[in-house]
């Protein structure tokens, strides 16, 4: 058996379905640009037939996270749940051949595996639309206690919130890190998911989060503040390292003792899916190889700027040998 | 009901599983570089297992031909077999978003939809694996007579040579082509294609083919000839339309009395999927809107070099914009 992972990232197990689109259609199919929209069945296949031709990729925020992780030569597992299905093996593949040990079994029953149509607009900005289909199959059972206990850390998405069986998962992987002395880190994943969730989030920021990646809208939601210094006050009594981006001013790192800023990395933005993913791989690597905030939040920026400078969430090409090359 | 198109294409419809590898992942697989190897769900299973992170894309030879005569803003139709599964839908929805009309019906019984998997090296070869899938429960129902008859241009694979259902329905087409005036084309695929069919290739390319397309390895292997000029002299006698192509050298456009050499059109070269394909793309738009054969060419050269430059077999750009902004 492979050695266990010491980053495991817990997540919705996405493929998205990528293309670029004009503002009007947006505004034609009523879409929040820049968030990522929740859809049923219904409303997916009425975006999809109206939707120019697509690149299909393996997706999902966590998923991500976990395949930059590895990317940069780490240790990762993931846990999410696809169906048996193309898509499912779709997703599998990907994940695995980057190195990351995942071994949640696939639904057999219920809904196909999730899907997220991306809509890149000409601003490089992205809005998601995502049909969580075989995401909602996963419980409380696919949390394995050998995994969570061997892993330095726990890292967990803000959008396992949207459903019961998800929530359920979560909060049961995360008593079991608390039980074996295994870090919890959460991203709060979007602004619109913190204004569904603003109270737990803040309880569990309080009482079960060690770790917490957020952007600047995120971080602003969830304290109802008007500035990031207010945002950053209020985060020195909660948590105790928090890594927070800022987009081209990029990013702060936070812990009792330091705060670091660092700055972007210099690229072409192309599209920006995943840039907060892979932020948070190259700090969760860093972190689970003893490294300091500082060269954790320059693994984040260099990871960030690599996948926004082309289309798609996923690294295109080896992290380490990039960290390697430019830092 | 949508006017008939102009240019009706045939072909394996197929999604592609595209990533980048080395040399020594071809040795290892003991794949023909270069090629279209056939693969059966073991040996793609196999293959699969090994190989790197990948993106999905809509392909197929005929099917990227049809998606880029749409491209141009010309007339085009697709007869192509998929499964009713999730591959299937992202092909149909990849060819009809373009503006192809697509009617054939998915198979509900048998093979999934058929996948290749695309391994492009550094050189920016590429080796295509094929599972062939659903394609070979095509069937001559598949043909539709008043497509056929409202066609100018039938279009079909060489590729589709290698079932006899396949086969039987493209003879089918054909004659069906005949008996309604519609110019029947074929492009000889590749040349490891050819050396299976020589004999009925070449029968073929007498009795019922107007136009034919092929590149210069192709060419030689039909004829068995040393020179290309000795291949042009043998298709004199053989064809209406001939185009031929040379890679880096352009191609040679040849009529019963007008031989026109066109230039490649300079790009960076990422990923030759595609190059044919699209090629005959630009010069069957040129002829469905009846251009000259020089500027059927440069259609031809415009939309190969856009195609690789970059990964992938379908055009990520309008080819009609394209074509007004360069030519």
């Amino acid at each position: 058996m492979a050695e266990a992972a010491k980053v495991l990232c817990m997540g919705n197990a996405i493929v998205d379905i990528i293309a670029r689109v004009d503002d009007a259609f947006l505004a034609k199919h009523d879409r929040e640009k820049g968030a990522m929209n929740l859809v049923d069945a219904e409303t997916s296949a009425s975006i999809y037939s109206d939707m120019p031709p697509a690149v299909e990729r393996s997706g999902g925020s966590a998923g991500n996270t976990a395949a930059g992780i590895a990317s940069f030569g780490g240790s990762a597992g993931y846990i999410g749940k696809v169906h048996d299905d193309q898509l499912g093996t779709v997703f599998r593949h990907d994940i695995q051949a980057v190195g990351v040990q995942f071994n949640t079994a696939p639904a057999t029953t219920g809904a196909p595996t999730a899907t997220s149509m991306i809509l890149v607009t000409p601003d490089a900005q992205r809005t998601m639309n995502t049909f969580l289909g075989a995401c909602t199959e996963i419980s409380e059972y696919d949390v394995v206690e050998a995994e969570v206990a061997a892993a330095d850390i726990l890292y967990v998405e803000g959008y396992l919130w949207d459903t019961a069986p998800m929530k359920a998962a979560v909060l049961r992987a995360m008593d079991l890190a608390h039980k074996h002395g295994t870090k919890v880190s959460l991203t709060l994943s979007d602004s619109f998911c913190v204004d569904r969730f603003r109270e737990e989030f803040r309880d569990l920021v309080d009482s079960k989060v060690d770790i917490l990646f957020a952007n600047e809208a995120e971080i602003l939601s969830l304290y109802e503040v008007e500035t990031f210094e207010e945002a950053l006050a209020e985060l020195k009594t909660h948590v105790k390292i928090a890594a927070l981006t800022r987009s081209e001013k990029g990013s702060v790192l936070l812990s009792a003792d330091e705060e670091v800023t660092v700055a972007a990395f210099p690229t072409t933005v192309e599209d920006t899916t995943g840039a907060g993913d892979l932020y948070a791989a190259g700090v969760l690597f860093g972190l689970s190889e003893g490294k300091d905030l500082e060269t954790c939040g320059k693994f984040g920026s260099l990871a960030a700027a690599e996948v926004i400078s082309h289309l798609g969430a996923r690294a295109e090409v080896s992290l380490k040998d990039l960290a390697a090359e430019k830092l």
